[in-house]
């Protein structure tokens, strides 16, 4: 458990920060994420690398700085080497010299495995709370 | 102190997807659950159900989604079977289409105790930082 | 690492509640704050104890509740006495009967040392992410 807290602590530090190949780390060799904020699944290593470059020069060039701020981090144990998590995830932006504000209040559902001697992420998928359908969950 | 971990990770997911049961299933048959958020305290397995059963009801009606983000957990033992834990929750609300807002911040204040193997908290008491005296805490 | 968390968890409560002596214990004897939003580092235990009950006397002052949220906790092992600690702060204020707002997000990196039997922090650096520069972390 304390691996998995870790694991969520420190994704969102390497991502914001630029380390671009620290967050692709965190995800399995063929990990995927899938979040509708972006056109299209991102899969595999150096899809991931080139997706968390790209998310980190756009704040650059916005003058931003982009956080994922991750709370509420429930593990469920699926397997003998496999766990969900669910977490929710708030991005908050803030320009040079202005003020902090939420961009969007998003859930995140991944599939984890164990992978050489660490857990690693298979699969996230982002679901943005704007996109919820009135009805359902 | 895991198990705390998960039992605040798993709560607000319960009560925020309309899994009534589960959220009920955190308290003791006996629990209660006191905020001037709501009319009155609410007190028991059933009437534990029937609120977050009107909570996720309201959201959906209002074309909502309400989340209940959890941080700063604080675990103090008070006894060998009883534990206090303190917390800042923000309410967060996004209605389809259009962009999250920081309705609330509340802080909770909970009474657990070891129920059959697992803690479970038997008094929930939420306090509203907009309702804060100007001296006191 | 549970002690970390628990750590973290408390530390807030202290200063948003005016405890200034337990706030300023989490620190060591000869612990140093420097954050930009004040005007100096603040150094050794009667300094950080003054600067909790300023801030709290502040908030009062002010007719606020002002909270220090924190995520992301990222612990980074240095040594056998010694810990990093990275994390993401956010302000949040509440004036009687008004809105809750977002008023700052920041990040804090921490030096933790082995002290007395207990973690605790030896330099905190707080970085305001509207003073980033446009083209680095």
């Amino acid at each position: 458990m304390a691996e998995i807290h870790q694991l969520y602590g420190a994704q969102s530090h390497f991502i914001d920060n630029g380390l671009a190949r620290a967050w692709a780390g965190t995800f399995t060799a063929d990990g995927q994420f899938r979040s509708p904020s972006y056109p299209a699944p991102v899969n595999g290593a150096s899809e991931l690398v080139a997706f968390a470059e790209r998310f980190f020069a756009a704040g650059r060039d916005a003058g931003e700085t982009v956080r994922h701020v991750v709370t509420n981090t429930y593990v469920t144990r699926t397997g003998p080497e496999c766990l969900t998590v669910q977490a929710y995830l708030q991005i908050v932006a803030t320009p040079a010299g202005g003020p902090s504000r939420l961009v969007r209040q998003t859930t995140i559902s991944d599939e984890l495995v164990a992978d050489g001697g660490r857990w690693r992420i298979r699969c996230r998928t982002v679901h943005r709370d704007d996109q919820r359908p009135p009805h359902g969950r």
